[in-house]
């Protein structure tokens, strides 16, 4: 059977550095596409930094057109102004792919690191080896964008054990 | 002396409601414009909402063409999880206008009640009444719209104060 190929697009969000990692989902089978980090410049007002983060997303996704995006839903535990910052970065994670007409997944960390590794309190470390194990094309020069694929690798996952539990069940009836 | 008429869109950041305010300076002189809320609905995904509030403002900014932005610079004193509820979006409400390709300052919510009622520790009924007083046409229906206008008035004040300075520091000269 020939499946239609899907590109997923995992987003890490944070205000200095929002990772990104693009894969690709035929039947089972993942493929890494290409995986980076958009920047924003501490000098710059809070509103230019958060267009920089909008517009090089944009980039990416107008560059590596993915049907569907996946975002970190991020638990926080520091104090509110971080938090709040943090938001901010959050909000243009979300906004971004979801005005260029994408659906976006959110997945929890601990979910993240349970379906890549195995075990939701995994260390980051073990995170990106795992990353680097089930895509062994990809280089991910940063932590955020081996977080981002980490991401992306969860929702493709979540798809297949979906689309397969779907088969199952209508193979049954 | 003809002094061009400045548009201010004043923003008052929220989730569920978005108060923004239009206002028009000429010289020292303030005018009221429209005022109002975008709203989101709270069965929508995190990533829709984020988006109606962002196509919400859009408009606004395109049915009235306001040529800068002032944004209610948030202090949170509440658990992390709202204040990154609450930044994403205010990450929106600031990302929005800039986009637009606005200017964006931010400013206290003390300095907008000490700029509109000339106390830094004023009640929001009072901001609500010197919005009236000052801007006697506008008819803000909620709380987070006359919030708004509170933070356009406080960037007209400032505005005129900054040109006032400059006009006579090149007199002095």
């Amino acid at each position: 059977m020939n499946v239609a190929a899907i590109r997923i697009i995992g987003i890490d969000p944070g205000l200095r550095n929002m990772g990104w990692g693009v894969i690709e989902v035929s039947g089972s089978r993942l493929a890494f596409v290409a995986c980076g980090s958009v920047h924003s410049s501490a000098r710059e007002s809070l509103a230019a930094r958060l267009c920089e983060l909008h517009e090089g997303l944009l980039r990416v996704i107008c560059d590596l057109s993915p049907s569907e995006a996946a975002v970190e839903e991020t638990f926080v535990n520091c104090d509110p102004q971080s938090a709040l910052k943090l938001g901010q970065a959050r909000g243009v994670a979300l906004v971004t792919p979801a005005l260029a007409g994408l659906p976006v997944s959110e997945y929890a960390a601990n979910l993240i690191k349970k379906t890549v590794v195995g075990n939701g309190h995994a260390e980051k470390a073990q995170v990106a080896l795992m990353v680097k194990f089930l895509l062994p094309k990809s280089e991910a020069k940063s932590p955020d964008a081996a977080d981002a694929l980490a991401v992306a690798i969860t929702h493709a996952q979540l798809r297949i054990s979906r689309s397969l539990a779907k088969s199952l069940g209508s193979s049954a009836r």
